[in-house]
């Protein structure tokens, strides 16, 4: 990292991603030189702490980003649409977390553990990919680095934070609300802009995000699509189902990949991701080791166990993947793709 | 149904899947002459009510089979090993709902749906198969007579009422300690006789049943090995996740499978479910509507949706597959081999 500082502003700092962003840049000694919380005008005016100082969030508008050489957003793929183009043209480089710009084909998706180097061709605006799909490409990256990969197929274990705090007030609530014998009220998932609401709490709702004419969900092609493109390959075969179940945070993925080069041992496997970057390996059935929610919420990495081989194909492995979808799945990701940019000195280019 | 009425003994008749299966014979109206409730020597004693008459559970001895006719065992492993052979030899055809003759090439495994020619080879035991493995092959079925059935991907999300009530109780504790922030004890899941012990509540475990030597638990082996037995088709592909979740009742899958004809349409696959025995169609997308547990529990059926194409395979699709683990996944399931033993002629063979 250089010695340099810069202006930084965070677009959503009220929502739950913003919280972590805050929390993140202030673990990782951000070089921040002056830092602006932007949020919709109803949230403006609240005030939030960082590193001793007392901030006050301010409504966004094209204004707010003179001068700001990098803004992180998260405040939802309209308000990202609406302003990013404005900050971009007032020089601020964007990391954005929505689906807004994510499938643009000159906007970089980034991991950086899978694909920092898409970083140099950004033209002021950076993609941060789904919560789900990057805990998945940050655990298949070493083994599709070693073996190659053909095929995956996940199915999601995903946690209602994804949705936003109202998400995680109405699973407290229909919580409980059913633990003392009174009436659920569904308002907000599975997802608040569509026609139903299910109960969520001692539920699992296979619907994230609206259906598409294919019948996945849009969170299903999102993992489809996106994976396809940070890992540079339209050839790859991926297919989602994506389940929101009664959990705060942390999002978990039972994954089966059929690698082009069979036969390779599950200690092998495990050797791959043991020494790779973001991952920690909890891999130890008979001690019970694997991971968990409850283990991985509150840290940066992604957790993988229970790697075993197909017992069919000799290129058919399964594996279980554990993150916190608030930090790797997003705030984190957003930072570290703003701490690549300092170190490869893309800012203000 | 022949117009006799059978002497029925059930054993484990406190027990969570005990209880349901009285209220199944009960609503079934089973051809009952006398009825016998059976426990451990712990539970005799205990007073059930059963269509208005009051039983006294009496402890479970091998004299207890004399003139019973048909005998409902889920009262764990142990006791069926221990009992069953008692029971065989005093006349009794036992249905066993524990996994401990599921295996033996001498007894038949049977979901009434897919095999029931099978019960014609019992030579006093018919296996009831494990719950996970009984919703899935219910809803493959009508799918492998038109197809085929290459290979199988499961993903399960089941709840905790698989480990009998003291899990229930667990995770009901758990949660209420969570929302009061107090501290959370575990000492029943995964495994109550398992080294470890994690927390349920708001967590995703991805082990049921102990590990076994090749990484799989033995509730993977179960529906691997299962599958194949019930379809007579040891050279199926099976491979399965198993991941217990804060479910109170109900099991719910991901299923990715391969038939051996590609290229059906999903509205030729919906149909297939829709005209299956034992299997309700719940799949619309623009109507948001899919099988869920909250729709699912009490019901007798096993509830499919999402049903869509794999995006690269011809013959790969995927489904979401959700069933009552009491009732089809243990007591209704086990009922329905007696109601089909009776309409076979084969009690008392």
């Amino acid at each position: 990292m250089n010695k340099h500082a810069y202006n930084v502003a965070i677009v959503g700092a009220t929502g739950a991603v913003g919280q972590q962003m805050l929390k993140t840049l202030e673990e990782r000694e951000f070089p921040i030189a002056s830092l602006k919380l932007l949020s919709s005008k109803r949230s403006a005016g609240k005030q939030i702490e960082f590193k001793g100082t007392t901030y006050t969030v301010e409504e966004a508008v094209p204004e707010s980003f003179a001068d700001v050489n990098v803004a992180l957003f998260s405040a939802g793929g309209s308000v990202s649409k609406a302003l990013i183009p404005e900050a971009v043209k007032r020089g601020a480089v964007c990391v954005d977390n929505t689906s807004a710009f994510r499938m643009d084909e000159n906007v970089p998706l980034v991991v950086p553990e899978v694909n920092e180097a898409d970083l140099h061709n950004h033209t002021g605006v950076i993609a941060n990919p789904n919560c789900s799909t990057i805990q998945m490409v940050v655990a298949l990256e070493p083994i599709r680095q070693e073996l190659g990969l053909k095929k995956v197929v996940v199915s999601t274990y995903q946690a209602v934070s994804g949705a936003g705090l109202d998400a995680v007030e109405e699973m407290e609530h229909q919580t409980k609300a059913i633990l003392n014998g009174e009436p659920v009220k569904a308002e907000v998932l599975p997802v608040g802009g569509d026609k139903k609401h299910y109960q969520i709490a001692f539920n699992a709702v296979p619907q994230i995000d609206l259906f598409q004419e294919n019948g996945y969900t849009f969170e299903e092609m999102k993992m489809i699509n996106e994976t396809k493109k940070i890992m540079h390959m339209p050839e790859l075969e991926v297919a989602a189902t994506c389940v929101r179940l009664p959990i705060e945070t942390g999002h978990s993925e039972s994954v089966y990949f059929e690698t082009n080069k069979g036969g390779t041992s599950v200690t092998d496997i495990q050797q791959m991701l043991a020494d790779a970057p973001g991952v920690t390996l909890q891999d130890n059935p008979s001690e019970q080791l694997y991971p968990m929610v409850t283990t991985s919420v509150g840290k940066n990495d992604v957790f993988v166990g229970r790697v075993r081989r197909d017992l069919d194909r000799d290129n058919g492995y399964h594996a279980w993947i554990v993150s916190d979808n608030l930090l790797k799945g997003a705030a984190w990701n957003s930072v570290q793709i703003a701490e690549s940019l300092v170190k490869l000195n893309l800012l203000g280019k």
